[in-house]
């Protein structure tokens, strides 16, 4: 953990550390948002400060409270979402903040939770408190996108990942692919897949690969892995059926898939989940993920293939890319790319990104960014 | 032009301004190899340099000599390439260093055109002058492999340019690619086409875009526009044929290509060249080089489509790729890829470049590099 500063410089410093906090919770704290709080003097000395670090386990006000002690009586609390009023898991943090004696609080953006939405800042409001809202606030709403998404949508945080050649191939023609990416982006595929709810995959996929799809090694948190496979094809001697007892299996398939092969996968331990289909007579994937956030998953990475991956993309329902760029070259017209489907019928006209970011990893090209959707 | 500096700390910062020298040359000095020189004292402070501006104007040892004067006696010149030793355009840069009484000679790269290759080096050794050979080696033969390449293989150096956007798509399903990359990165192929010796394309390409294929604004050369289009279809109102009496267009048929259609083309102001067919009866890509080898071509950059990419690449004619990656998304099974052809069977193992160089352009991925023989 990095040394607190002495003093903060400006109050979006103070902010900024707190937003540094929260970070630190993700893929601890779903389905909560992350949060981190900073409590300061008047100078913008640090006198307290606390991120939510596991679900079930304190809120973020309440460390940085008990961080700070008495000196918290008149002292100024930053905090990156609004605290909340109702008894959840833990006491509202609206009323510890009160009780503190804190003179002021200033939160980053408002919790657009139904059950919050406002009620925290109006309750420390009516106790005297003054409350400012606002400061860093889209660098909030980027922390908090997959929170806010499903609360306000009832659909996890989609992110697609691939690895393909500097020639846009994610396997030769002949289906080979492993590897497209080196060591260091699928350590890093690792580490994500640790942070997430879910890891999906389609059946196309899980029959060319056999892949087991878990994080290695573990991260804070055990993705299910979904496979989406309208007919119940996953074969019994698949590396995902074989450790279904171990890590969770659920398997997306139509209603209409045979009952002999979905009892069969539901016998080796996986769970089997029958959704309506599309037009296309594949499993309806707005279904999917209405079905993945009631289940209060946040974040989904879909890892392929072509097919699941375009349907996605047609759809409009990726949030998010995750993709790494491998100096090679493989060619071949018969040799897939990352979203197959239909496709757009024209290039767009600007960027499909916001938040762009590009980075080197061992030689591989990492480039990650949210979709745009309008 | 950067101000030359007052003292070099070593020999190899004198050898890498003579680099940088050089490659000013690029795209005015071809079928010439970019050369540069310094003459420095004894202290490496610098008394003249010069380096190859123009085809046919004079070598870059008589530019330096020239600047040096009467202190280039007992002076010691570092120069990128061996000095010439016979009559061409020009009289023997050998002779022309001998004469002005320079006691030593530094030299990066033996010349191995067939009429120098060591003679140069000879020829002022046996007049008593001090010669190195071999200071920054690697960096000299990258400057000049274009020209190696066409000197020992009777070829020229084949760049291979695409945009592509994130999901490594040429064009949407409906063939739609106008336009993927951003200005800045159209502006950087202008500057490159107007560098080459040709540009070529693909029929496909040529019937699907009307490209005119000029460099705009032109650069140092013009590059001739050549048509891969075995059956001769390229159409007589097409913008490459309607502009055929102004700038170069070359169109490779096969020797079976209708006569018709061949006169009509060459009657608009077109060159028509008839070239063996390969097993699949297209225009023999290695034939066509070699045609191009002996019209002393050195740069060929190819623009597309697909089709033709990917049989450069099937048949391993691709020197160099220049990569324009743009952040957009367009999906579709149907819609191309960079490189079509058949592909290789697996992804594979290591890079499949040497060289790799990758930077923003306002927003796009450029990515460039050497693509690995072995």
């Amino acid at each position: 953990m990095a040394r607190r500063p002495r003093q903060f410089e400006s109050a979006e410093k103070v902010m900024g550390r707190a937003l540094e906090l929260a970070s630190r919770g993700l893929g601890h704290v779903e389905p909560n948002p992350p949060v981190g709080a900073v409590i300061v003097d008047d100078d913008l000395a640090p006198i307290g400060e606390g991120y939510h670090q596991q679900f079930g386990g304190p809120h973020a006000e309440v460390h940085a409270l008990a961080d700070a002690g008495d000196r918290a009586a008149g002292a100024t609390m930053f905090v990156t979402l609004e605290p909340c009023a109702h008894h959840g898991k833990t006491p509202p943090c609206a009323d510890a903040v009160i009780k503190a004696g804190l003179k002021r609080v200033v939160v980053a953006m408002q919790d657009p939770a139904p059950h919050v939405d406002g009620s925290g800042i109006e309750r420390m409001r009516q106790a005297g408190i003054d409350v400012e809202v606002g400061l860093l606030e889209a660098e909030a709403r980027r922390l908090t996108a997959p929170f806010v998404k499903r609360i306000s949508t009832g659909r996890p945080w989609i992110i697609a990942k691939w690895a393909m050649t500097l020639d846009g191939r994610i396997a030769s023609h002949t289906s080979h692919s492993q590897w497209i990416s080196n060591p260091t982006s699928r350590q890093k595929v690792h580490e994500l897949r640790g942070r997430c709810d879910a890891v999906m995959v389609g059946v196309g996929t899980a029959l060319a690969d056999d892949p087991l799809l878990t994080a290695r090694p573990a991260g804070p948190r055990t993705a299910t892995r979904i496979v989406v496979d309208s007919q119940a094809r996953l074969p019994l001697d698949s590396q995902l059926v074989q450790s279904a007892h171990n890590v969770p299996l659920l398997i997306a398939v139509l209603e209409s898939a045979s009952g002999e092969a979905c009892g069969a996968l539901s016998g080796a331990g996986a769970e089997v989940v029958r959704l309506p289909g599309d037009q296309d007579n594949h499993v309806s994937l707005p279904a999917l993920l209405d079905e993945l956030g009631q289940r209060e998953m946040t974040n989904v990475l879909v890892e392929g293939g072509a097919g699941l991956l375009g349907s996605l993309h047609d759809e409009r329902l990726i949030d998010e890319c995750q993709i790494f760029i491998a100096p090679k070259l493989v060619g071949g017209a018969a040799a897939p790319s990352p979203l197959g489907g239909r496709g757009l019928d024209q290039i767009p006209a600007g960027s499909s990104f916001d938040h762009v970011e590009v980075e080197m990893l061992d030689g591989d090209l990492f480039v990650r960014g949210w979709v745009r959707k309008d």
